[in-house]
């Protein structure tokens, strides 16, 4: 087997054997300036369609820089269906928070506004940003998706009826998570994780989420987690028991 | 019940109904200038020995504050003997494993140098202000025991023959975390999860590890998880299966 490059990166373009591939501006900085790369140097690229492809640089510039794509490393191949919808927490703990769940398998992450939630400025292009970061650096072959910030009642407006929901529910009523997942293992996708602001729902959004035949709420343990913390560790237990945790990281046999 | 107070303070006194306790100058500060609380105001304490107590501040100086120990409103109770031994990261991330490590109720922290390890320099004051301030926020009545770097062969040497290891590894043979544990749910305690570096355990560590009789290698997915984020992702996946996590916050019902 080929070594694995170093570097990879996110592209937007398609790819296959012996295509030229423009990077962004940013990407002709961080290969040029920062890694110090030049051509003939190796990259790892993937697009979340084409799989992960072996390509090295033909030429780079000051602001640009061209690969050529050489032979698939990985096929693509099919990923967990998690959302996580999250009362949004402020900036440092929401870039970790982003980072974190990228490299936990999320497929998208929708920042909802709730009654009790503070910080209401959400910056989608920074939270992309870091979800393509972590992804680059985890090795996933996706991006997830990242949704603007929007009210909770209008997420769940629209809510497919097939998507499970998982509350993080600190108060009131609910099934320790791993009793839950135990018996959860037979309804398969797709599921969605839902946190929320410090301090919890209210109860008219408690009443709403009632409503839902696929909302099941879930306790994680007798001390108050922050709300990143509550869902960092509901996406982990989720990955564990239904997820795809019974694989191992490519090529590391 | 009496309503908790909002604000809950850490100290080293014994804590029992009616004696005074003197607040440290940072906590002074707190109380007084921060939250601009006066005499007459309610604080929980916990000291990790005599459970929770509801107190009022007498007076409040510039650089000092004394509080009156009113009565319990909870006892101390056992909690899960878990340490968490790992490569240390740097010091964002580092302040935020603390903190989230503190949340999911680890008992220990105890930071390891291994070959790959690349920070060696670990301010234990920094993280102990970290668990303190953690254990307050999340309702915790201990605060994590926590150690000097120290390398990880020095660790091993004195290592408890009858506490578990739970090693993350990310390479090289390992059971899904969620299986393993399904298997270990009669094994009682203690436990350790042991987590390494960015690059993870050389050879020579891990033939180390593998003659331990109570090490077993556990795997966390396909994707490659920052060091930080894989020693969260195994303390909740530890909570939820053998640790407290089928309990409720206090007095949220």
């Amino acid at each position: 087997m080929t070594d694995r490059p170093r570097t990879r990166l996110f592209i937007e373009s398609d790819l296959a054997s012996g295509m030229a591939v423009e990077c962004s501006r940013d990407q002709a900085h961080y290969l040029g300036n920062v890694l110090r790369l030049g051509p003939g140097d190796p990259v790892a690229l993937f697009n979340g369609r084409d799989g992960e492809w072996l390509a090295h640089i033909r030429e780079t510039g000051k602001k640009s820089a061209t690969l050529t794509v050489d032979s698939c490393l990985r096929d693509q191949a099919p990923e967990p269906d998690l959302w996580l919808v999250f009362a949004p927490v402020k900036k440092a703990p929401l870039d970790f928070l982003v980072q974190k769940a990228t490299e936990l398998g999320v497929s998208a992450l929708m920042p909802a506004i709730t009654r009790r939630t503070v910080v209401e400025r959400v910056k989608r292009e920074r939270m992309e940003a870091n979800a393509i970061e972590a992804a680059e650096q985890c090795e996933r072959l996706t991006v997830p998706h990242v949704e603007d910030a929007r009210p909770l009642s209008r997420i769940l407006d629209g809510w497919p009826t097939d998507r499970h929901i998982l509350l993080c529910a600190e108060a009131g009523e609910a099934v320790p998570i791993n009793e839950f997942l135990r018996g959860a293992e037979g309804r398969g996708e797709p599921w969605a994780i839902l946190t929320g602001p410090e301090g919890g729902f209210d109860q008219t959004e408690l009443d709403l989420l009632n409503k839902f035949p696929n909302v099941s709420a879930v306790g994680l343990g007798p001390r108050i987690l922050r709300a990143d913390t509550a869902a960092l560790a509901a996406l982990a237990c989720w990955q564990a028991a239904l997820g795809d945790w019974q694989n191992r990281p490519p090529g590391r046999n």
